[in-house]
């Protein structure tokens, strides 16, 4: 029989009646055939209901200790959902993070699937249970419970679903799939029926927030196919897997934007080797994630180093910078706070130099001045006014629109 | 280091300003140099709201689930627990029932505790760790979550207690220890220093619900001496032991009344043999339980046989002794609900007749008719109008109060 890995986001199971109609969703898959196991995330705003009497009793709650309070919530969840099941006479049984056989590292809050011990699970499907798995949870090698961080839940899922083997991983949340651009933006953007793992992650990374990015890389490196689509409809989600084959590489996926961006630039930073090093390595230490850095041909010795990060990263990363900037002799430090993003996504674009130039058309069309580009292998993106921002999604959303459309 | 074992009930840590004046009470007796293991129960209504959401998926929840379900009640209260001695800066650690080592049979929902593996307490104990353990719960061999039922997280203390060869089990819950008979009748009962674990037992089966019997047991086969305190005051409480000597061996310590009792009469069944035994083995398996028996002195070959059970059990218990009396030919079966039942509980008694007789005088000197007489080895109880118990209660307690207050 083939396994079939579903997981159910927390609005998707907020109450009773919502984890019932997941239930009969389940039924359905497992009548059809299938081995089910199932990934629940805790109740609606259940998690931040426990944050909240955590901080009540401290303002730094230890994070041993908030992994396991945080752990019950997935608990609650999975014990409903596997009790919804057998009352309708479906055979199941909810198992906890550890009992699953997730075994990570120690960094609680944050931590890293290590590896799966399947065995309890193969045995539950095999006496012919539908096993139900408190998503957003794992147990270290001292069997202490431990939480994987954000998007912790997805990443169960994909996981479980790579190491049973599993014919796909379906995610279920309150989005119907992926958007060709955020529908907030753009009314008329249209759901992809497929997307590659790069672009999904790229679309992902640059504020499409459909699926936790972590669970997207895990599902390339295991070439597992994932599903993601609506709990409360029976409309066809997005697939993110590897692409089909080579005619469709070439072509648009989807419009990204990001207002989370801050740009620093360090004026009359010396020009010698060292001074990229010297800038980069403390804000790295920090663990401050760098996007864009463009580094202006020198005159007089002098360069100035631009780059881009999370605006709200930009307290901390001037608190680091400056001082560097001091030591190595630069003039000033300077940073703009009203820039975003926006990028066209769409595998193997870059040899492909047309689609460069058809977005800068698009981009002068609407006036829109351009302040920094950047590129990776699938992605060209621009930083520009937070202003004109939404302007220049709709603008390039028009300009790609007949891509979005392709066959299943 | 000696090891004092402190359990919590639902009230003393029904918030976080709860919770963190026991966390101040723990941090006193371990900075006087204990080494400290506390259980806790879960906060206030917690394991009810539980309940609820479980009947709200459905009215027969299944058994596993639920214990799955429950048990995050007290990982709850026991990581805020931890937190809070953490951010006072005491070292702490929360355990659930399996890193506690309880191990458990398999009956869900009622589980009893097979074994205690205290390695992991030892290990964080010699780290000088404070160790909060999750009450209520275990594990099975399988690794499955078990629930101790009703009394679980008493239950749990004097388990541990036992097992890790503590000096003393301090069970903190908002009563002030064990009173001679119950304050809402008695408004001048009287707060025992001290009481043997089986009086106790009486008490706590006739209606004193201070502690659960099942952990009262525990504490006498393993003679761990069990104090029983208020977790909001300083007044000492009664300590649960075995009695300190001869001397004190002949006196009352207190008067317990119980109004959930039924009388069943079985009227003119066959004075043969086996007759009690076609009465009372279809009972035994229905697991109803039978307190006091009367057989009348047969006239014309035909018996009465009188009993009484839980009146909540009455409907029950009828539906299965009126086909039986029909099977056995007895006249018929008539039942009365408007029973109670008043007893005088001392170590000792019976080898003491002055204590009979001093107690039907007292209900003599009241006008109180005595419908039945049952006694034990440290009990004396008569079974009275319902309407009269609390006249009784307080004519007893008048008649022995010299006893209730002796040296500590």
């Amino acid at each position: 029989m083939a396994v079939i890995v579903q997981k159910y986001g927390g609005s998707s199971v907020a109450d009773a009646g919502k984890i019932r109609n997941v239930a009969r969703r389940i039924e359905r898959c497992k009548d059809s055939g299938n081995d089910m196991v199932v990934v629940v995330s805790a109740m609606g705003d259940t998690t931040d209901e426990l944050l909240s009497l955590a901080r009540q009793m401290t303002d730094r709650p230890d994070e041993r200790e908030l992994d396991v309070l945080l752990s019950t919530g997935e608990m609650v969840s999975s014990t409903l959902m596997a009790m919804a099941l057998k009352s309708d006479g479906h055979p199941a049984v909810s198992l906890t993070g550890r009992q699953a056989g997730i075994r990570t590292d120690s960094s609680h809050n944050k931590a890293r699937i290590e590896r799966i011990d399947p065995q309890r699970i193969v045995g539950e499907l095999k006496k012919g249970n539908i096993v139900i798995v408190a998503g957003f949870q794992g147990v270290t090698a001292d069997m202490d419970t431990t939480t994987l961080g954000r998007g912790g839940s997805d990443t169960t899922a994909v996981a479980l679903a790579a190491s049973l083997g599993a014919e796909v991983c379906e995610i279920y949340s309150d989005v119907e799939g992926v958007l060709s651009a955020d529908p907030r933006v753009v009314p008329d953007a249209v759901k992809l029926s497929r997307i590659g793992y790069e672009e999904m992650l790229e679309l992902a990374t640059y504020g499409a927030k459909v699926m936790a990015p972590r669970a997207v890389e895990l599902g390339q490196v295991y070439g597992m196919p994932i599903l993601v689509a609506s709990s409360s409809s029976e409309v066809p989600g997005t697939l993110i897997c590897k692409e089909a084959s080579m005619e469709v590489r070439n072509r648009v996926s989807g419009i990204a934007h990001d207002k989370n961006v801050a740009k620093i630039t360090v004026i009359g930073a010396p020009d010698h080797p060292g001074t990229a090093k010297d800038i980069f390595e403390p804000l790295a230490r920090a663990n401050i994630s760098v996007d864009t850095i463009v580094q202006n041909a020198s005159t007089d010795d002098v360069t100035d180093v631009t780059f881009t990060a999370a605006r709200t990263d930009l307290v901390k990363a001037l608190s680091i910078i400056e001082p560097v900037a001091k030591k190595l002799g630069a003039a000033k430090v300077v940073r703009d706070e009203t820039l975003a993003t926006v990028s066209i996504i769409g595998t193997g674009m870059q040899n492909t130099p047309g689609y460069a130039a058809r977005m800068f058309r698009a981009m002068y069309e609407e006036n829109i001045n351009i302040e920094l580009i950047t590129t990776s292998e699938i992605r060209i993106t621009c930083i520009i006014s937070e202003a004109r921002v939404e302007d220049a999604v709709r603008a390039l959303h028009r300009a790609f629109e007949v891509e979005f459309h392709r066959p299943e």
